[in-house]
């Protein structure tokens, strides 16, 4: 997605090795205008999928998400979460590890919210090693649901959360892909779309 | 709003002695259609107050919060909640006491989104003890803000949110005000839009 692409090169900040900082637009302060393009592009993909519901993870995925449930006339779902949810009735959860804070969190959705009639959109802001996607994924298929898609905005490419994913059968679709980091700059590879 | 007060008694659920669970359409899956009608029926109120941020609490805010913005045609700033932060260079911070889950948290927002020319609406999607509401004012506040206004997606009347932020100069507006729980079930006095 070129205009992603290009708001990235001009506002986002790399820090360090591996971090890439778009506080400005998407995980801090947010965008309204690029979000709804961001779900419209979402949308437009995943038009003939079928999709009921779209599902994401507090809170930086609330925003791209809620534009793309809006786009496709679905639902959106946002998974909680928490250092330790003691198991609750009704209450579909994983354990997702980050290896940035290293810590382990469970991530959670009411099992009211979905069924295995549902073919489910994931959305979330960024994919680097896989994880929190993965739990929700997990989440979903417990449900009886069906994944149909993960939709991305930021790919870190360098890092292996879209191998790990696509090795479990999911098909990933990203709107930047980050290749790698050179002198503080972001160089893409393709984008999915 | 005659809606989202339909909404509640269709779709609420009241637990215990005062809460009530709006996780079918506000905190866990969220209506876009209703999130749409919540921002547009907030901006018309706020149409002239020459808004040019909205800022809110991760993250049941952001949905009803971005909205909001959409319809000001401003950026939308959803303020972090950590449960202890060293203090960071360029990051504004308030201490903000939970007597839901009776721990202290640090609300934050990074202070190069903030300026002494901005005109700030918070959106939340619920008002009780006021304390999250109360320290986004003081954060706002220590940039140099101004609060335009507090928009409410539902106030419950029956604690002392809205009366601490009226005494502290605020303009506070609901969507929808509880005056108590009846048997299990919600009775409305009369809101603010």
């Amino acid at each position: 997605m070129k205009q992603l692409e290009e708001r990235i090169l001009q506002d986002g900040h790399v820090l360090g090795e591996n971090i890439l900082k778009v506080d400005s637009f998407l995980t801090h302060q947010v965008d309204f205008q690029l979000m709804k393009e961001i779900g419209q592009t979402f949308a437009e993909y995943f038009q003939s999928a079928g999709i009921t519901k779209v599902v994401t993870i507090e809170a930086s995925g609330i925003a791209p998400a809620i534009y793309t449930a809006e786009a496709l006339n679905v639902p959106m779902i946002f998974a909680k979460k928490a250092k330790n949810i003691t198991m609750l009735d009704g209450i579909l959860t994983a354990e997702v590890y980050s290896f940035t804070k290293q810590v382990t969190s469970t991530v959670s959705i009411a099992s009211k919210f979905l069924n295995n009639r549902d073919r489910v959109l994931i959305v979330d802001d960024f994919l680097a090693n896989g994880q929190a996607a993965k739990g929700l994924v997990d989440i979903i298929q417990q449900a009886g649901a069906e994944v149909e898609g993960i939709g991305i905005v930021i790919e870190k490419s360098f890092q292996d959360g879209r191998t790990l994913l696509e090795k479990a059968g999911q098909k990933v679709v990203s709107l930047a892909r980050i290749e790698h980091f050179e002198n503080g700059k972001v160089v893409f590879k393709e984008a999915d779309l």
